[in-house]
């Protein structure tokens, strides 16, 4: 693995507090090229997911890395969205009123973006959704072999046999554009769906946060502040006690798919009515007697299991460390980090991101 | 056990193969009192489940007990009416061209028979909805207290957490009319949903089939005629190796609550586009931060797990000794009868009625 060339990945963002975790677990992991961000409305509007983008990777050192600013609008021109302050608060990163950042998203939109990404490297781009998926739809549509350029998809999106969690049908991100979530999946495009069914296994808990929070690396403590609105938020929700890292868990089973296990069967959306954004995966047991709206179909991929410890583990141990690497990063070309992020092996899921930092020790 | 009352049961039915089946165990089990049977389109058209049904209990010599026709469409009154004639034969019971019935459906609407035994024994008459859900939801429309009067309503209906069998959304009973489905799980009756994701654990295989044939009654061959359509489906349409036991599995369920076990919560219907006839079955466990379809719902009981080798015994055995008991019947006034089904009690279930023809045998 070591040998191979690194995975070119776009993330689909809209920053929030797990999208923060899982955009700095990306840029911790010498498996993945993050090759550039794409903003999406969803936990905050559009415009904030861009200045979050660019926030993020200002304090990750990584400005080189691309935004380009995606859809304000669902793919029917909707409007009325549905955006999550209360979970992430109203800045969508735990309310700590970050100044601006001083960079700019590009001229390109994302779906645009992610068109050229895809025939520039056919095959080779991983799109990770962490938002509602109107910019994939529209790259879908702004070109026709998207579908077959673009490597995989890897959606954070779904309750597949379970409770949403916008109402007991929904889960957020599908609910945001049901009918951009039909299109991407009955597009034929390579695509791993990661539910809230699996997600709603990966439990950081409060004493993982008290872990974190014990690390007296700058980084630490940025995320131990920002997790705060989404750990009372868990807390009034949930009985779970803990917070659910849904975006985390899509990344990292984008980067290693032996972290999850899947289903394949066609996927279709519900685009009205109360159950407007359920998604229903068939798993092609039965053989209907008549034509169905999930005949003829593609398959589809559907997160079943999930090593939820190791993802919790791999999740926390990057953040942490991540402090460190930081403050090496502010001091250090890119290729010394480079050669420190010589990884170890674990042999049981043949992921290697998440010890990199175990080299870096100690401060 | 033995003391109490019998469960005064209405049986609402298309009768379908195993209405068939549920219908006769009910007139075996000494625990119920079958006060009546409506009928409702679904497995086949109403006129033809009325025939069905006249014709059933006429082979049961149960001409007493009174059968009132039910509704010709949904509540919506739609008449595009999906009927199961590739799953129960044209004539719903297997293709065997029986004589027209002797007997007449009563002058009273199924709704307005519901209504009525509702009101002469509050509280006490227990509903068994083997079809689409149209007569339960007219008998509400037609008596605002009909909810509260009516004992239980044990519904065969919904797809809780896997694929319907119209198609990878709907159950076939609530998708013939979503919209009378709402109206009943939302009324606040006491209803019990035995959905598919429950029937499809309880399998009558071809070895049962083979014991049932090896019976020499008259009844037994008759279901075994009738059964040959409905395995012939399920083996082209699953690959299960044999049938599965809706409509005994809703009514055994209904005589002894002890062979299933049960979550409670709200359960909604969609009533329109792709997934029409889904049910979704809110459990209660996330607190939403907003008012949803579900909000201040009452709740209701969903099947989640079954005694399904006890459910199978019952359903074949009653069905193998009814051969011999219909000899009785044909013979002994009805008293006489009752005097034989003096029942054993089955420590583990508490269930009585069907090793009642162990004290009939041998013929």
């Amino acid at each position: 693995m070591a040998n191979e060339e690194p995975k070119k990945i776009i993330i689909d963002t809209d920053p929030g507090i797990d999208d923060a975790m899982a955009i700095f677990l990306a840029l911790q992991s010498p498996e993945i090229d993050v090759i550039g961000l794409t903003t999406i409305y969803g936990n905050v509007y559009t415009t904030l997911a861009t200045r979050n983008a660019l926030h993020l990777l200002e304090i990750a050192g990584r400005t080189d890395i691309p935004v380009a600013e995606g859809s304000h609008v669902t793919i029917t021109k909707g409007t009325k969205l549905r955006i999550a302050d209360f979970v992430h608060g109203t800045d969508g990163l735990g309310n700590q009123n970050f100044p601006p950042p001083k960079g700019k998203p590009i001229e390109q939109s994302a779906a645009a973006f992610l068109v050229e990404q895809a025939k520039l490297y056919p095959g080779k781009v991983t799109v990770v959704a962490l938002g509602p998926l109107t910019n994939i739809a529209l790259a879908i549509e702004l070109d026709p072999e998207f579908s077959e350029r673009i490597g995989q998809i890897v959606i954070l999106g779904g309750a597949f046999s379970v409770n949403g969690n916008v109402n007991p049908a929904a889960e957020a991100n599908i609910f945001g554009d049901p009918d951009a979530a039909d299109i991407v999946f009955t597009s034929g495009a390579d695509i791993l769906a990661v539910g809230i069914n699996v997600t709603h296994q990966v439990v950081l808990t409060d004493a993982d946060r008290d872990k974190l929070a014990q690390s007296k690396g700058k980084f630490a403590q940025y995320l131990c502040k920002i997790l705060d609105v989404y750990f009372s938020y868990h807390h009034d929700a949930y009985d779970t006690k803990g917070v659910y890292l849904h975006d985390p868990t899509a990344l990292l089973a984008a980067v290693n798919p032996s972290l999850i296990t899947f289903a394949e069967g066609i996927v279709r959306v519900q685009t009205n009515g109360i159950m407007r954004g359920l998604t229903i995966f068939y798993n092609k047991k039965k053989r209907f007697a008549e034509v169905t709206e999930w005949s003829n179909q593609p398959s589809v991929k559907v997160a079943v299991t999930v090593d939820a410890p190791t993802i919790v583990d791999l999740a926390g141990t990057a953040e942490r460390e991540m402090s460190r690497e930081m403050q090496w990063q502010s001091c250090l070309p890119r290729h010394c980090i480079d050669v420190f992020q010589q990884s170890i092996n674990l042999p049981s899921t043949g992921f290697q991101a998440h010890r990199i930092s175990v080299i870096l020790t100690p401060v």
